[in-house]
């Protein structure tokens, strides 16, 4: 069963306040990077953001909303917003889209500076001490499951075999289900969600990976604010990014994100600005839209191209950005990051 | 005030079994064309669905969820399917795009045959009987509010003028909310949702037209399987389609939707397989992205595009998917049909 041979390999982060990085040069301690994320402790977004700042010190702060992460960063309250953006079963995160959209000018120097890919795995969890000899000693005794409802569809298999019948509560995070089976008292509860939610409430693991699909993976992208030295020499690379199995290794190494609208009165005005990319040896990896909101049925495009880094391209994205300014309506340079899949097939 | 000066101009519909069409030769009766919708009875795709089809005999039929209409086509157990694909504020629908991907092959024969505009307005209505005297007698003693929880930020501006600080219930669908005031004996409710619901349901409508944003457009497709004979022939055209206001007139009358899938390791293979579409005069208008679900970080393109029909084109959406075929994975032509809005700027 691959749920029993697998073994998740986490990262241990303590609390999420890390020991402050002394400079070689001073004495000086540097404060800790502020990280928010999408609360509440123990999400996905969490645990993105803990092991994407694993080896620094960070200050991982949770936020209830989407718009408050990027508002902490516009307002330089925080040096980095770990936000997902993309589910490679689920597709592309709207809220983080019109987030980027920035329709009303609210975020203007919030870019992406890096990207992180969390595989989504979930265990089966109880409050600690339950079972004391675990999964072999488990005597069928769990009562009630606690999960967002998204969890159920995603490990199906496990429990139609070793949980059927029992009673089902949906509740709003996984970190939440993992909170209250923590603190039950009167029934035998367990919950589903990940290894990263047991250590922050203290629950015990019963069986790990219990995913029907071993390959559901989120991409967080990791943003700044542009005007803050603090954040612009630090580089992202991401410890165990995940491999792409059976894929020949991509060459592109870094990716940029730009966004456009363009006069939809105008015929082949799309096909134009997709033609800059290519004309400036940029591979186009990805494209989205949501609705302009100006008008219906008229879009913001967003665009995800990657390059090869070389002398011969090193100003491809500043002279496709130029082009992509004659051609559309609005224009906006998002980011440009380096490209953690293909830096794991290097 | 808006909300007081627009009348909803609702098409009639008596109940969903219309009279049967007679053939000009024959005195045979032909059997009600049988249109699937989304239920529960009274939902904008019920409303859709009637006012698409309200020149025929049309047999409505509530399905549970967009799969079930699929396979009912498929299947050829209907003869369409009314499926919304694309609000203008909240982008497209991501289940229809999962259905059109078909990754198993389940819907090979489903096509895109037309679209529907549909603008959605909202209405305050109650019980029938409660306010026998109307808005201009209404004494301030509703006591609860329902509705679908999308609706209440769509009708915040009348809602805070009106009835603010009274208790509110979200539900599963407007309709829903009408279903519920209609029988009420207890207390003093008061539904948000379409007329058609309310028609649907008896209650009896206080206000019209409450929503903030007028031009709130929901698009529906309208699918028919190719291997139906007798829809072969038919041809949709929206009564009252919704105008752009401040466009130029689009020439563009016919609309094709393909999908695709791509080799991901070629670089320049998505900008190669748009190209096609400028290469043989087809403006796109459109694209949308969904995972492959084969490999992470893959994607089936959906692509919109649209011509003004000549003799000199006629071959266009035929040539372009041959050319296709040459460069992408997997290619697949999900029907033509005739644009809406540009007819109502013709």
């Amino acid at each position: 069963m691959r749920w029993q041979a697998r073994r998740f390999d986490l990262i241990q982060i303590g609390s999420a306040q890390l020991t402050g990085k002394r400079s070689s040069h001073t004495s000086i301690t540097m404060a800790p990077l502020k990280v928010a994320f999408l609360g509440p402790l123990g999400s996905f977004s969490h645990q993105a953001a803990a092991e994407s700042f694993y080896k620094l010190s960070a200050d991982l702060q949770p936020q209830v909303s989407f718009p408050d992460a990027f508002a902490a960063l516009q307002k330089k309250e925080v040096d980095y917003a770990v936000i997902p953006c993309e589910n490679s079963t689920n597709g592309s995160v709207m809220q983080t889209l019109d987030l980027l959209a920035d329709r009303d000018g609210s975020y203007k120097d919030v870019k992406v500076c890096g990207e992180y890919y969390l595989t989504v795995h979930h265990c089966l969890m109880v409050r600690k001490g339950t079972y004391p000899g675990g999964w072999a000693e488990y005597d069928g005794s769990i009562t009630k499951l606690y999960t967002h409802p998204q969890a159920w569809g995603q490990c199906e298999a496990f429990l139609t075999k070793y949980l059927k019948g029992i009673e089902r509560q949906d509740v709003t995070s996984t970190s939440k289900a993992a909170e209250i089976v923590s603190k039950e008292t009167t029934e035998r509860g367990g919950a589903i969600a990940n290894r990263f939610a047991a250590e922050q409430h203290g629950t015990d693991v019963l069986v790990e990976n219990i995913e029907d699909r071993a390959d559901n993976t989120t991409r967080f992208l990791v943003f700044r604010n542009v005007l803050d030295e603090r954040t612009a020499e630090f580089k992202f690379e991401q410890p165990n990014p995940p491999t792409l199995e059976g894929e020949l290794a991509l060459e592109t190494t870094h990716k940029t994100l730009i966004s456009f609208t363009i006069d939809h009165s105008s015929p082949g005005a799309l096909a134009n600005a997709l033609l800059i990319f290519k004309a400036h040896g940029l591979n186009l990896t990805s494209i989205n839209t949501r609705p302009s909101l100006k008008k219906p049925w008229q879009y913001i495009f967003f665009v995800e191209c990657g390059r090869t880094p070389s002398d011969e391209n090193k100003e491809a994205v500043h002279k496709a950005l130029n082009d992509l300014r004659q051609v559309t309506e609005t224009c906006r340079d998002l980011g440009t990051w380096k490209d953690q899949l293909s830096a794991s097939n290097a």
